[in-house]
């Protein structure tokens, strides 16, 4: 029996939880292959061997499929976060952010979107693209996901640095977030500019390293939000 | 004679000139109406009233056009932060600078961007889509502007904030754009978006209102670049 048959027999609950899995798994590869950009509705139907129409079914727009991608990235990338940060108690930190846990708040961040390059490239589509065609009630729900990690990095950010107001602890999250999607988009050229870059000196400060990039950001930013607090 | 008559008889280098400047011209208005994202090379060349093939004899792609935009917003965008902060001689500077000059650097960049949504919009899409479909020349050319005018805004920044250094003040202002950019996306949403957010209060947080966003921001990292570097 051929995936295509497969998909057309499937009638039963579990196996609507399996096309529906399948699409979500080719839409995860071919995006971390090609980048979300390029992967189209056509494109995700042919790999997992369904006609559109069939996919459709399933989910409203490609931007729906990328939009729960992106939805269940988050909930990874707080594995992560917990991971790296749940052994730091904030023993260390006593105001002075830009130290000890600080240094590590501030490097767990920065491997926790480096390591994830579809993460990253799904968060600039998202205000971008993703959440423009689908329904509300779809940007409701990834929206309430994303809110949630979003509070839940900033309560470990808080337990790790106390002297972070936990608004502070969000403002961090949030901002660094939008960071990632932007840097990646910018550390990630097409192989053609990226050989220009290489290849031309004044062109060299265009070129932008990730995880150190996000990681000397996300210090600035831990050490700014104290230092801006206690100067206002 | 209509405007595609025109464009049909332009052939002297001064009319050429006048051809590229009605194009880059409809194209703006469109992206600033409808967003960049929206606009095809189809609806730019319907709205100067000449056929797609005779557009691009003037430009490569739809991406060169809005990239030219995006170099004549970075321009523009300089000339506003040196109406802003010519005046500011760094007198108070001494170091402190979350406060003084610094909010006023803060202020100036915050509306430097939030008064100028079409060069938000753009930065967004630059890395992601205008870099990528236009030549290696094009971009080249287009990175020159961009890091050019950074290396002036960073000037600027350094000569308001003397304790700061070169590469610090260059890396506030690389910074910032970035986030100007997906932080536009972020606070213009869809309409239909928008009402969402606005009625629904678990997703106020989901809100960014751009200008005091940014300031913030500014301020944070201006506090931040200092704070980080007396506490290595």
């Amino acid at each position: 029996m051929t995936t295509a048959e497969a998909f057309q027999r499937a009638r039963r609950p579990e196996q609507k939880v399996q096309r529906r899995d399948a699409i979500l798994g080719a839409a995860r590869e071919l995006a971390r292959r090609d980048g979300v950009r390029t992967v189209s509705l056509a494109d995700i139907a042919a790999e997992v061997g369904i006609h559109k129409s069939a996919l459709l079914r399933y989910f409203e727009t490609r931007e729906q499929i990328f939009l729960e991608l992106t939805a269940e990235a988050w909930r990874d990338w707080a594995q992560a976060l917990h991971a790296g940060l749940d052994a730091a108690t904030g023993d260390t930190a006593t105001g002075d952010t830009a130290t000890g846990d600080a240094a590590l708040v501030a490097d767990v961040f920065a491997r926790g979107f480096a390591d994830r390059p579809l993460f990253c490239d799904l968060i600039a589509h998202t205000p971008l693209n993703l959440e423009r065609n689908v329904s509300p009630e779809a940007v409701r729900r990834y929206k309430l996901t994303s809110l949630g990690v979003v509070d839940e990095a900033a309560a470990l950010v808080q337990r790790a640095l106390p002297a972070l107001r936990m608004a502070e602890a969000r403002e961090f999250v949030a901002t660094l977030a939008s960071l990632a999607g932007s840097l990646w988009q910018i550390a990630n050229p097409a192989p053609a500019l990226a050989e220009l870059y290489a290849s031309d000196p004044a062109l060299a400060q265009a070129c932008v390293d990730l995880a150190p990039r996000l990681r000397r950001t996300a210090e600035i930013l831990l050490a700014g939000l104290i230092a801006s607090r206690n100067q206002a």
